[in-house]
């Protein structure tokens, strides 16, 4: 009997609050090209990305509000290739989706989760990671997650401390996970990305549909047997209404919190791919190409006298002088200007315009 | 017989390169709100500032392209109050204007010579200075400048050397002018602005017409002959046409350069007004109300962790993240993000947005 393609689950929620103006209610971050020079959407990138993975389309999980524009993005995707999430219930809800439509599509296949919204490369190097992962969830009665080698004291990011090893492949080797750690902070950042024992999570997975499943509903009822009762009406036409009264009653928590960290058995691939969860501007400006004077520029830009500033100019034109280690992130109807380094502040930005009933700027 | 009353004449050319982007073509810097919190566009103000002073309403000298945006500015002034130069020719022919509208109009007046874009303060001591200085003009064979007494080691602005004192009035004491000093660097606008012998060059004149007229024929003869023929049409039909031949010949030279630095009589009324040239966003800023973080703030902002910024929202919003010291300006098709105290490299921009043809962003 022949292998069923692997089921892959293209998670496209969460906000752009930290890419805020150009993240908006309406332009989440998965929907902006962020990725270094890179002039794709997030998600239309990892699309690319994990297309030849499978025979199978890809499945996409994102938010029903973003469906118009979303299904423009995707052309080639049918309307089956869509999982409009009714709300959002943070990641936890998102890989339960698709595991549960996994289940119901391809119970045999092995479900890949992956982000829409992370930096990665090399591409030849990255899909053989994602292979391996998928081959050993076929396997393995556990969870699989994608486990990175730090290369910087990062505190943006959380950790896995592995332990015993179980097997060997051409993309690494995967390891029984001992422990999730949250952001740590700076002190502890730069002991955790130096031990040999800790990699950044990823936030990719794959396993098979039961197994995701078996953890969920020891772990998270609340949210299982809401989502089971749902998919009971996968295919029909009631399943949309299904699935927004399940939503009504589900907690937002994050997969990491509410499932990996307490999950009977959970293993990670450590990779050395090039990885970035594009966190902020200042991440995602890492990867772009800078100039001779260290500016990373995107759109029409004058700079006179100045250096390091990641500037992208998506409406009109800007223009620096004598200024250094800035962003400067001009839309239509605003402008960000922040120093390099404070690109999560930008949040409080948001915050503000919240309570200010600024719509006009944030819708 | 009574007196005539003072001939007033307002200089309003000049461009807004420095104030780039809010100065454009189209926008010069007269027709900018530039002083501190005044709402007001600098020649509005001036013209209210110099109302008072004479019965006779105030000449405004002013670019032929501006006329439009002049007239709806200063809508209580008849057409009789513009003389409207055919092309920028710089100061020296814009005050021979004045002399040769003067002599034709009210021979026996003084002039009175106030530039559209300067700060001043209070109102009450500046008017009783002009009122001092046009009195003066009035007795004085020569021409009367304006000095002030410098409080900072400026380098922006031009410096006169006061010798023997002349006469005293209520505003301060007038003083013969022993010598025109440039802009002057750091170490000599240090010991010249200390040295209780040197005024900061205030632009402002008072003279009779005839007084001027005859240093101009001495001095700048390929000045006064041109304007000589062109005023013989004062009045009539073909005045305009005659200006503009006159214009297209005319040198384009400054009033200290061409007449003040050799003039046989020079006075200066040395006073202790606040006074500023306003000749860059440093300098606009410098009086407006800073907020408790030192903000000087205009228009639609939200400043996170930020201070001693200078922000002109023309167009659209800014928000500022963890910076400080900084300009920033927007207009509906740019923003201009510059470092304090480099105000003077946005004609950078200017220069360089010229030399590419990018009319779209400067007129």
């Amino acid at each position: 009997m022949p292998q069923q393609p692997t089921y892959i689950a293209v998670l496209a929620g969460g906000s752009g609050t930290r890419f805020w103006p150009a993240g908006r209610a309406s332009m989440p971050k998965q929907m902006l090209a962020l990725d270094g020079d890179d002039e794709r959407a997030l998600l239309r990138a990892t699309v690319d990305r994990v297309e030849p993975l499978s025979k199978r389309p890809p499945l996409i999980v994102a938010p029903g509000a973003m469906r118009h524009p979303l299904r423009r993005m995707l052309p080639e995707l049918g309307s089956d290739s869509f999982l409009w999430e009714p709300a959002p219930r943070n990641t936890a809800a998102a890989v339960a989706l698709a595991a549960y439509a996994a289940r119901a599509d391809a119970p045999d296949a092995p479900v890949l989760v992956v982000p829409a919204d992370h930096h990665v490369a090399p591409l030849g190097k990255y899909r053989t990671t994602l292979r391996a992962m998928a081959a050993r969830a076929r396997r393995y009665d556990g969870i699989v997650t994608l486990g990175l080698e730090p290369t910087r004291a990062a505190t943006g990011y959380g950790y896995l401390e592995r332990g015993r090893r179980s097997v060997r492949c051409a993309a690494g080797s995967f390891y029984a996970v001992v422990r999730y750690r949250e952001k740590p902070g700076k002190a502890l950042a730069r002991r955790l990305s130096a031990d040999g024992r800790h990699s950044w999570n990823g936030g990719t997975f794959a396993f098979r549909p039961e197994v995701f499943i078996a953890e969920l509903e020891e772990l998270q009822p609340e949210i299982a047997q809401p989502l089971e009762r749902a998919f009971a009406h996968r295919g029909k036409r009631g399943f949309p209404a299904a699935l927004r009264r399940a939503y009504d009653r589900l907690p937002s928590i994050s997969v990491d919190h509410g499932v990996m960290e307490e999950a009977s058995a959970v293993e990670v691939l450590v990779s050395d791919v090039e990885w970035d969860d594009l966190g902020s501007w200042d991440a995602a400006a890492r990867h772009r190409h800078a100039d001779e004077d260290g500016n990373r520029v995107r759109g029409d830009v004058t700079a006179v006298n100045s250096r390091d500033c990641i500037v992208d100019a998506q409406a009109g034109h800007v223009a620096l002088v004598g200024v250094k280690d800035l962003i400067v992130v001009r839309t239509g109807d605003t402008v960000l200007v922040a120093r390099r380094g404070h690109g999560q502040d930008v949040r409080q930005v948001v915050e503000r315009l919240k309570a200010e009933g600024r719509e006009d700027l944030l819708s």
